[in-house]
């Protein structure tokens, strides 16, 4: 096992430039969901509506299991990452129903 | 607390289907993500190089929370699903390095 200098290797950089786009671009559209999911935790908590939503959720992950075919990508890994992204917007709207 | 129909709710319904087509992009983005990571996996796992590299994965997270805070995004949150996404990468780097 070398140590750890991977400067050297182009081609890990040049695929590493792209992941660092790829991430930058993942975060901005974090931004808006979450933009979103604070509108929806207003709307819900000034109608009194429960934060939690299961059947959207499970809709929600089926819907992303099949984009994630149509990517070819892991279905499962799809669901881990809806599943961090929900618990986030969940903690969230409890927060905004406690508001006063 | 209502019962759990949001179907009524234009405004819910509305910033809903603006959820929807973001987590669709996010997931056509970690397909391309984890493209780039797999081709890495195998450079590292051909010229025998360590599944992990700290240094970098600190690098990227210090990236990222400067990100969020020009997206206004929550910096602890970016960093929660940088530290997921990079499990997963981790995981499938051993994978790879672990075949004949």
């Amino acid at each position: 096992m070398k140590t750890e200098d991977f400067s050297a290797n182009p081609q890990i950089n040049d695929l590493r430039t792209s992941i660092d786009n790829i991430d930058a671009s993942i975060i901005f559209l974090l931004a808006e969901r979450f933009r979103c999911t604070r509108k929806i935790g207003a709307v819900k908590a000034s109608e009194r509506l429960a934060p939690v939503d299961p059947e959207r959720e499970e809709k929600q992950i089926t819907r992303l299991r099949q984009i994630a075919r149509i990517a070819e990508f892991d279905g499962d890994f799809a669901e881990t990452f809806y599943r961090t992204v929900s618990a986030e917007v969940v903690r969230q709207h409890i927060s905004a129903a406690q508001r006063p």
